[in-house]
């Protein structure tokens, strides 16, 4: 795919190209690269998107708003929208970088996101940027249900359990698998009373742990 | 002062005057309160003291564009920002929040000023906010020298050692003077490869550290 198709497929036209190909350009290829856009693109991001979840929540208050938005700019979401817009083939990454996988590490992906949104930025302006985050998170926007995005499930397994005066969940690490940048972890979930033991996996122990604390309240809340 | 007379000092007429309103009132008064427009008010900060320093430092790496906004952002900041423009005496506070003090408490005049930057940008548009936070934050721009959020001594001196696989440095006080407000400290760092040993002093510990840890830098860099 050549960079002016993908350019058409994020919504946006680049006046200047170059900005474009900095934002796809990861530091391992040398210099410029999409390290400042990255910077940049971060704030846009969590700028555009307080705006979204603002405009679609007028009810909510600004503790859910911040945990749902916390969770759309967070790496593993923007992975998932730079692997859509097939960001990976685009790339432009170092021979050692290439070689050990760096066009699918959830990181460079995530980053190099980031990076093109500053791109549109610094190619126009605000609105079009706003217009093209917008396209990109329609689909997840719908899909948030209110009540989804309240605490995380190792806050609320913690605060269910504190309501029925109850001892606290202990998580271990069970297994670790994988080489050292796509490792998965397993994590187990016990509860003395009543006595239950769940397990969660997941590319990072937080991760894990929230899957194991989740599948601990399917339980007690069933 | 007046509304209108804040209004003309951020430098920005309210066409909806009661977005300005409720960004002045504080959840201690009642519905509605400026709580949901501080949330999106920092996410627009965050954005615009962004491109602010993107576009005042070309050449500064994204690590030290990062530490500079966290500086530029951060409550202290918010807080003399929110003295000079005398928010305390435009905000809306409830009688208990009043009596204790609310008014001059700098978590809420950071958040009330943060939820104007929001109502700036629901009043108008992005490019209405970007100029009110850039005519504010000028003079603190204009005062930032680009070596001054640099990484501090001591982590500048792990790293390089780290990058050379070299045991850490070790920090000792040698010696404590002057009275109880005044005191000097006189710190040795010592460097096991290669051997060296410098000394510092400053008028706290971790200043002396500091400076022990800036005279290893240099001669190992020399």
């Amino acid at each position: 795919m050549a960079a002016a198709s993908f350019a058409r497929q994020i919504g946006h036209e680049f006046a200047r190209p170059e900005l474009l190909r900095t934002a796809l350009t990861h530091r391992s290829y040398g210099s410029p690269n999409n390290e400042r856009l990255e910077f940049l693109g971060d704030g846009i991001l969590d700028c555009v998107v307080a705006d979204l979840l603002y405009r679609q929540f007028p009810d909510l208050p600004e503790g859910d708003l911040s945990r749902m938005r916390a969770n759309l700019v967070r790496q593993e979401t923007l992975h998932q929208l730079a692997q859509t817009l097939n960001v990976g083939e685009q790339l432009h990454l170092g021979e050692g970088e290439m070689k050990s996988g760096g066009a699918t590490r959830p990181s460079i992906l995530a980053d190099a996101l980031e990076a093109v949104f500053a791109a549109v930025y610094l190619d126009a302006d605000f609105a079009a940027v706003h217009c093209v985050i917008s396209r990109l998170y329609a689909p997840l926007l719908a899909d948030i249900k209110p009540g989804q995005f309240q605490k995380d499930a190792k806050t609320r397994l913690q605060e269910f359990l504190q309501g029925q005066k109850k001892r606290l969940p202990q998580y271990a690490l069970l297994e670790t698998s994988g080489a050292a940048h796509e490792q998965s972890f397993t994590v187990a979930c016990s509860i003395e009373q009543p006595p239950l033991r769940t397990t969660g996996s997941g590319n990072s122990r937080r991760v894990a742990e929230q899957n194991a604390a989740q599948a601990a309240l399917a339980l007690l809340e069933a």
